[in-house]
């Protein structure tokens, strides 16, 4: 089976949308798509039959997707362990504003991935993963930086989720007001959001005769991906 | 007890931070300020085992957090039988560049609150929530809006969170890199990240002559709060 023909593993009952179904989508393109223009994520997980929810940053490398932590936290203490989690990325694109109160909504991209993640345990695969995390977030920085030492390494929890349960959810477009209300004298459309860098603030202890890098000039002018 | 004396409730074992407890805080004004920025949290929660993370839209009146949806969709339905929840709301403000790939940050702000949600069945209750989300995000919005009918209404599942259990993690400033690693030529410091109203975009069918509203202009300027 090749990548892309696996489409329909990712949609189960448990993926598939209960409402609105039109704006479900279960294949990797899109899943991946979204995935790829984010670096934050919502990941779910129960301890001591407490559900909690915490963002952290990932990154996806073909099929898996990567998080990172300090073992000794809560979240990764308890992920390593195996155990059922969902993981979910957000994009928030534009308020839609509605003549009818009712019918303001947003348009975003989500997308739930659900599963076990595993220990990435192997020096190299860890240094792999954890390249992806900062190339991921800015393309160009990491072969400025001083690479992690096999302490750190050791001191970092690398763990994978496979993508093999999971949905995306769109909404984009217009407002859809009730038809009796579009003869309203109200203002209705859409109001773009987007999360765009400021100027780079550089450290208090930064050496002298630093320029800010062409690789960060770009990433302030394209925005995150 | 006046609000503000009950700070201490909100820390309880399940939201001490374990790690990094410097960042951790646990005080209203803080939390409240944190979930006042922002109209879009995670709500963690299982169904037949399995955590699901769903991100949807709130607003906060007083010591409540009040979410609404269709109850015919997996999360309100199932919220609405009183189970375990949590509801994360993340602000990302900044990407942390440091000397070491290692040191890697992102400054944040973020509140976690553990409880369970109770559905809001009072008419008037319903109205006074649904008025909040829209005022919330675009204050001044519900004015001029067509209000929700008593069938429209009763087609939305209200529902609210008392902040009891709850912890705000905050990371802001420069990188933190090794000593040694000072001495390195390479730029370091923090990318400011933000979410930025672009140019409002008329609906399809907007009636002739109708002005963009002050309050959205005002809004574009200034940006989600």
């Amino acid at each position: 089976m090749t990548k892309h023909s696996s489409e329909n593993q990712l949609k189960t009952p448990r993926t598939k949308l209960k409402r609105l179904s039109a704006r479900g989508s279960y294949d990797r393109e899109t899943i991946y798509d979204i995935l790829d223009s984010g670096f934050i994520c919502h990941i779910g997980f129960v301890a001591d039959g407490q559900p909690y929810v915490i963002p952290t940053s990932y990154a996806r490398i073909g099929d898996h997707l990567y998080i990172h932590g300090s073992s000794a936290g809560r979240m990764l203490g308890n992920l390593s362990r195996g155990i059922d989690i969902c993981l979910t990325v957000t994009h928030i694109d534009a308020l839609v504003l509605a003549r009818s109160a009712f019918h303001h909504s947003i348009n975003y991209r989500s997308v739930v991935v659900l599963g076990k993640a595993e220990p990435v345990t192997d020096e190299n695969d860890k240094n792999t993963a954890l390249k992806a995390f900062t190339e991921h977030i800015i393309p160009g920085r990491w072969a400025e930086t001083r690479w992690p030492s096999k302490l750190e390494l050791k001191a970092t929890s690398v763990l994978r989720l496979p993508i093999e349960e999971a949905s995306a959810k769109i909404r984009t477009g217009d407002p859809k007001d009730d038809e009796e209300d579009y003869e309203m004298d109200v203002w209705a459309g859409v109001l773009p959001l987007r999360l765009i860098p400021g100027e780079p603030f550089p450290d208090s202890r930064l050496k002298e005769d630093i320029a800010i890098p062409q690789y960060l000039l770009e990433y302030k002018k394209r925005g995150p991906k």
